[in-house]
């Protein structure tokens, strides 16, 4: 059995509580967050706390905190037995590294407060001090997931960099095309089956395979209507932008 | 009974020939291509041509060609009794009007030859110069589809633009993030999970909601890490230009 703390109670910690709660080999002794208003109404079931210096012993102190908070916070904890891991992609293991036993423990997904998620497939991104850390890190992340990779840090923030890409900036894509649905005045229902499809594509083809479009072609006749199109200066630049990137790499690639 | 002529063999008009060919309601009465190689091993089953004056009579003539072969092929018809009908997401109705009956049935989504698509989900965007024609091609859509909505050719053009974004500029950033991967050394698989979500998240709350990153929440030190990641100069400015876009469109819908 591995006792386990969550402390912070965003998205990551809540969905690390709700699937840890439910894990065989894992028990959640305590529960922190800076504000008990989040974490209160699961008194009942275990410890919680807003006080740093009030922790319980445990194997794992998982630091489920914003970027920022991560360093602050370790550096306020009292030296603990356990290892100390953080959650976050974008954050060097070395800043956990005036406790004994740290590590990462990074599960690579886009978390939302009321959108379950299968922790089965989600990737978890595991990175430890010592061996011994790296094992105990690998048997939690076992406990919950299937999909477990030893990552450092230097691969972790490339990943995260790429996760911004393929999610954030995505999503962003996705809301270019709602605007301008909603200046046509078509439902933006009608973009939902080629969204889906274009990200199931990629589960059986490369996204270079799956590369299509005018700006690949170069077929200078679409491209200007869709300029023509774009009332947006801002739209207008990420178009030109995002054109000339997809026939760059169609150069690079042909080299 | 629907007859039709299908023109054209490349994916958009490989995927209509099986859909049709199964579908009740319509008979496929023949299928034209430029070259023969693409179609002839179907002769037993249908009359198929490479000759534009050997069009058999049909109720609808469907143009599955390239933006710049509509106009061309549409201007070598001879006078037909049927509707003369494109498929293209940004090509105006205007270029098929010297067919008394014209019209455009343009299935909105990405086509691969060696991918089934299911058209029942698929939108399908009509538009045709009369009611009675308008009615023909609604119906012909009826018979593989339940996703049909009346588009002009406005608005079609604003839809393909919007399928840009969310297709072939999408891909692209799934392109950069396997880039990523490779350059650390990590395999692109660790980014499915989070593709695949991105893409459900929308299924049910709007891409403006599920917006989320460091662009958004302008954390400039996680945006500066990512900047110092990326080498490529053109993925650099990619990076910037889609940051801006976000923030600005945040402040857009704050004002």
């Amino acid at each position: 059995m591995i006792k386990i703390v969550i402390l912070g109670a965003g998205n990551v910690g809540t969905h690390l509580f709700r699937v840890f709660t439910e894990a065989k080999e894992v028990e959640v002794v305590q529960w922190y967050n800076r504000s008990l208003d989040h974490i209160q109404l699961h008194r009942d079931t275990l410890a919680v706390t807003d006080q740093l210096d009030a922790l319980m012993e445990a194997d794992v102190y998982l630091l489920a905190l914003s970027d920022d908070a991560i360093p602050i916070t370790a550096k306020e904890l009292t030296p603990l037995k356990g290892i100390v891991a953080h959650t976050a992609g974008s954050v060097s293991m070395d800043v956990l590294k005036h406790h004994t036993d740290h590590g990462v423990f990074y599960p690579l997904q886009t978390f939302s407060k009321n959108r379950a998620v299968d922790f089965k497939s989600i990737p978890i991104c595991i990175e430890a001090n010592s061996d011994q850390n790296r094992k105990t890190l690998k048997k939690l992340a076992e406990a919950i997931g299937e999909n477990i990779h030893p990552i450092n840090s230097i691969q972790r923030m490339g990943l995260h960099t790429a996760a911004v890409f393929v999610n954030n900036f995505t999503n962003h894509l996705y809301q270019v095309g709602a605007q301008i649905c909603e200046e046509q005045e078509v439902p933006f229902g009608l973009l939902r089956p080629i969204i889906a499809e274009t990200a199931a594509k990629i589960e059986s083809i490369t996204p270079k395979e799956a590369q299509t479009g005018p700006a690949l072609r170069n077929d200078k006749t679409t491209l200007q209507k869709h300029l023509d199109q774009l009332r947006d200066p801002v739209f207008k630049n990420l178009y030109l932008t995002l054109t000339e990137s997809i026939q760059k790499n169609d150069e690079y690639s042909k080299l």
